[in-house]
Formats: structure tokens, C-alpha cells, sequence
């Protein structure tokens, strides 16, 4: 395949780490008493290189396709709603939609194969690679010249986004199966580990969808490098959303991951250049079977767990105030010093016991 | 003692709550697929008694006093930083006052008994019990007068605020002790448990803090009611949230619930009254030990898990978008039905499997 991988840096191992650090730990508190939020402020200072980190005009985007595999019964929602949800974020209605509406995030649906034909508008992007992958129990859910194009329309589409920040967000009915099987394949776990109710299968129609999916790994047993295995289970959305997230690491943006589908467009990414998890802040834990043990071979700390299975980038969305609250504390708390705060006693003097 | 407990009604078993749920049910996502964010939301809908709730004018108030305790080597750091940080909330740079501007809400400080005379100036509000408490291992950490006044001074104080959402805050050197006592006496629990780290103590220190409240317990074996037990260990910010707590229960407002030291506030309150947990929002799960027993002991499920340890209400502020989502996604989502978007299937066709 001819994508060229683009030259992604090693951010962490430099002495701004340690500047950050001395930072954080002279503000007026505890040293690490903000806990994760001071990780995360060490995070986003590393990604956008600086020791005054402003993120900027985020941008969340809605990545939308469909799923040849959704014939085979692999979600409780029927593959209508993928355009439906699309012309539901597009008007407003949706979580997503409200979220980053709350939040002041740029939002764009990009339909990468939905099969539907949307009427152009704006916060719209057509880069359809066709109307919904392949059946992938027939032969790949696309082809590899499909899957080149569709990781070029990603990377081409973040480059013309503004802002420092990219929130990943997904609409594929059928799209969890997709994720599941690159988990399966791309970390050797085994499926029935990897798959959930998605949208709310009931527990004899998850292990429907389990028979499904091995059925289908079966079917693709060269598939194991990144790529082949893209392009082999799917889907349109996931592959633009690598490209998207190869870009944006390669330009130093703050990559926001949302949940389970996002995470598995990570995971492809990160395969093919890992230092792309070093631009990455999950954004939570999601209810999803097997996000959990997705989270765990990225080696993750997501921010939130709040039993949140949606997708759409709602928990990228939920998740975002705490990155701004970051950066904020690590602008504008005062030092010791500057606040003349008395620092922690070396050695606190215990009184003698008198009671 | 003389407060007069305020009228706290039930107001979780309504028909609003069977609205509610249905509105959520009928919003456009898989059902439950908000995960907690559809119980917050929930929640606030019956606390302000609407379902279009909207959150007005936030406070954030950080009830700051001193605690004769700490003279006892209870924590890392010396009594002089409870004034320190007093100056340091009201000139604009501890952590609460950045996330307090991030988030647009209105930041009090109330003076309830630090050793040390402020100058009067705009969102300091002194409301002064004494110079910190007296020594809880000589004697009550307050007389039941003071623990009375403290009440009634901290429900005065939330009458006159505006907006419907209380975010408790405190500040005090050596309130962890305070707070451990509460848990251990009010639950029952081996003071052990409820003991930890505080702002930083070191394992052999944070046994020579239990070894001082076992003493401290031992010394007030009768002090078995919330009131005495709150007059008995002190301090004069819990005695005075305690009231706030009371106060905001009763107008209903919605009461985001901080760390440990409000967790125990709250303890105390709904230990006089406990509809008062109906009204309360359980920010996080703090790094504290002790906290997740008090969770535990109050039935709540705080929606952040940072390993935060600060205090101050810095926990509540960093929430406090998580609420603002809620009740805009319960008030802006469309529905199936508005926005043409199929419903789940009833009994999802399985093509049958033909690899």
C-alpha cells in the first residue's frame, strides 16, 4: 500500500518533561494532590511542546460509515440509522451535537461511506470510499487501493482543520464488530473477549455476533499487519479516523480518543508508529466489552468511567473541560513563592502524646 | 442544642422521576447508553422539580478554620497555611480560584474560625466561631453554643446566596483528622480505616495521626449524635458547611459534594436528616483514604475517580461541567420521533451464516 506513513517524533523524553514537572510540583498544593489532572497537564504541555499550553479551536469530528456485516445481524439498530444519526448531528439534535455546542467544539460529520447520499451542507465532508464496506464474511470489507484513499482523505482532512486539538468521534452501525475483530487480531486476544452489546444486543445475540466475528477472522487468517487487517474487517469510518489520528500526531495535536471504536482506529495507528499514543488523551472507559482490554494494550489511563456506550466523540466531548482545566492550572496557579505560601514541614514536629 | 433542623422533603418518589426516565429513554441513543450522565441527569431534574432543568449562578464556597489538633503533628504541613491559602483563594491562584473562572462560577471564602484576622475585602465573608478550635484531645473541640452558632451562621450564609447549585469547599490544616473521626464514630468503622495521608504525611506518620485519634475518641466516648460528635472533634468549617448543607437541602439547590472533609459534612448532615443525600451530586472518589468507605456508607457513586487530594472544592469544580451536560442534553436532545431516527429492532434478523 502506498500511504506514506508520516515522521511522528518521540515528545516525552526531553527537558521539558522535567520543567513541567518542577512546575506542577511548586504550585500551592500538595505535591501530586490534583492527581491524574496533573499527568494530564504534563500531557498536553509535552504534545504542544510548551510550558503555557493554550489548547485552541478544537475540533471535534464524526467520522460516518456503514458496515456490509450489519446484514449479518450484528447490531440491534438497523443500518438506516447510520444516516439518520448523521442527519441528526448535522441539525443539532444529537449528544454530540449538544455537547460541543456547550463546550464552544467545532463539529464536522465526515460521511466516509455511508449508503446514503446526503444533500452538501455546511459542517458536512463527502470523502465516501463507496456505500458501506463489503460483506467481510464474503472477502475484505474493502480494498487495499479503498483503504489507502480513505487513510489519504484523513490525513487530508486534518490538515485543513484549524486548532491544535482533534476529538474523535464515530457513527457506523455495525462498527463495533469492525472494532472487535482489529482488537482480536491486532493484540492476539480472543473474540468472544472482545465483544460486546454495542448499541444493546441482548446476551444470545451477543454470542451470535461472536460466532459471526470468528467466522470472520477465519475467513482472513493472513490479515495481520495493520493494514491488511483495516482492510480486511473494516470499516470506511475507521480507516479515514487513522489517517486523521496519523496526521494529527505528525502535526502535534492534541488528540482527544472517545471510546471503543475510536480507540481501535488508534490501536491501528499505533501499530503502524507508536510514538501517535504520546499525542493521545483518553477520554474514558466506556461500557463496551472489551474497551477495557483495548485501554490495557495501549497501556491507557482513560479520564473518565462512567458506563458511557454511545460513541458520536460524547464522552471525547464530556472529557474535554478537564483538558482545559489542565492547562489553565498549569498557567495560572501560583507558586509558593509568589503566593507566600509556607512550604510542607521537613520534619512535622509530633507533640508529645499528653492525653 | 438549639438549630432548628429545616423541613427536608423526599423527592425521589414522584412522577417526575417516571417522566424523567421516559424523556431519557426517548432521547436519540441506544437506551442507558449515557451511562451515569442519564442518572445525573435525573438526579438534578428532581431536585429543582423540572424537566428542563437549568443551573443558575453556581456557588463554589470554601468554608476555611483552624483545628488545635494540629498542633499534635496530625498533618505535613503547618496551621499557618490555612490564612496562607485564605490569601491565596481570594488574590486569584489557588487551584479552586482557576477552576472556579474557568467554569463562571461565583467563589466565596468564609472565614469560620482561622487563627488570623483578614482585612474585609469582596468574596471574603467572616462569620468567625473563634481562632481555630480548642485541642480535641484536652477538652470538645467547640462548646455545643459554638457548634450551634456555626450551624445556624452557615445556613444563613447559603439563604443569601443566588443561583440552585451549592459546590462545597474547604480549607483547613489539620481537617483530615477531623473528618476521620466523624467517619469513625457516625459509621462505626476502626479509626484506622478512615485514616490516611492528608496533605502528605509519610506511612510512620500517618500511624502516629491514628495513634492521636484513638486517643482523641477515647477522650469523647460519649459523643455519639452527629452534634456531639461534630462539637467533639471539630471543626468549625464542617460545623458551619454542616448548616450550609442543611440550608441547601431545604431550597433545594443542588448540593455538588467535594472530598473528604465535605463528604463528612454531609455525613453529619444527612445523619440529622437523610433526605439530604437526595439534593447531593458526589463529585469524586478522592485519593484520600478513608473517603471510599465514607462513599460507601452515604450509597454514593461520585462521577470522577482522579486520585485527587487537594481539597478546597477543587474536585466539585472540575465536575462541575459534567452537571451543566446533563441537564443540556436532557433539555437539548431530540427524540426518536423528532428526528426521524429508527428505533431499535425488535428482534434483529441473523442472515443465516454461510462462510
Amino acid at each position: 500500500m502506498s500511504f506514506e506513513l508520516p515522521v511522528i517524533e518521540d515528545i516525552e523524553h526531553t527537558a521539558l518533561a522535567a520543567r513541567l514537572q518542577h512546575l506542577l510540583d511548586n504550585k500551592t498544593k500538595p505535591v501530586g494532590s490534583l492527581g491524574r489532572i496533573e499527568a494530564l497537564a504534563q500531557r498536553i504541555g509535552l504534545i504542544l511542546g510548551t510550558e503555557s499550553p493554550v489548547l485552541e479551536a478544537p475540533q471535534l469530528v464524526v467520522f460516518a460509515a456503514d458496515h456490509g456485516l450489519a446484514a449479518r445481524g450484528v447490531s440491534a439498530f438497523p443500518s438506516d440509522v447510520t444516516w439518520q444519526m448523521v442527519e441528526n448531528f448535522l441539525a443539532g439534535g444529537a449528544a454530540v451535537s449538544v455537547l460541543a455546542r456547550q463546550h464552544g467544539i467545532g463539529l464536522t460529520v465526515v460521511d466516509c461511506g455511508v449508503a446514503h447520499e446526503f444533500a452538501p451542507r455546511p459542517g458536512l465532508v463527502v470523502c465516501k470510499q463507496g456505500p458501506g464496506t463489503a460483506d467481510a464474511l464474503d472477502g475484505p470489507a474493502m480494498s487495499a487501493e479503498q483503504c489507502t484513499e480513505a487513510l489519504e482523505a484523513g490525513a487530508a482532512l486534518v490538515r485543513e482543520l484549524p486548532g491544535n486539538a482533534l476529538l474523535l468521534g464515530e457513527m457506523g452501525i455495525g462498527n463495533t464488530s469492525a472494532a472487535s475483530m482489529l482488537l482480536a487480531r491486532l493484540a492476539g486476544l480472543a473474540v468472544a473477549d472482545c465483544t460486546g452489546a454495542g448499541t444493546g444486543l441482548d446476551a444470545d445475540a451477543v454470542q451470535r455476533k461472536i460466532a459471526v466475528l470468528r467466522q470472520v477472522l477465519a475467513r482472513h487468517p493472513d490479515a495481520r499487519q495493520p493494514l491488511e487487517a483495516l482492510a480486511a474487517f473494516g470499516g470506511f469510518e475507521i480507516a479515514t479516523m487513522v489517517g486523521a489520528v496519523l496526521a494529527a500526531a505528525a502535526e502535534r495535536r492534541v488528540i482527544v480518543v472517545d471510546g471503543f471504536i475510536a480507540s481501535a482506529a488508534v490501536l491501528v495507528a499505533s501499530h503502524m508508529q507508536p510514538h501517535v499514543l504520546q499525542r493521545c488523551v483518553f477520554a474514558h472507559r466506556s461500557g463496551e466489552r472489551g474497551h477495557a482490554l483495548m485501554l490495557a494494550h495501549l497501556r491507557a489511563d482513560p479520564l473518565l468511567e462512567l458506563g458511557l456506550r454511545l460513541g458520536e466523540g460524547s464522552g471525547a466531548a464530556l472529557a474535554w473541560p478537564l483538558l482545559v482545566s489542565a492547562c489553565a492550572l498549569l498557567r495560572e496557579m501560583a507558586s509558593f513563592e509568589s503566593a507566600g505560601v509556607s512550604r510542607q514541614d521537613e520534619a512535622p514536629a509530633v507533640a508529645a502524646l499528653t492525653a
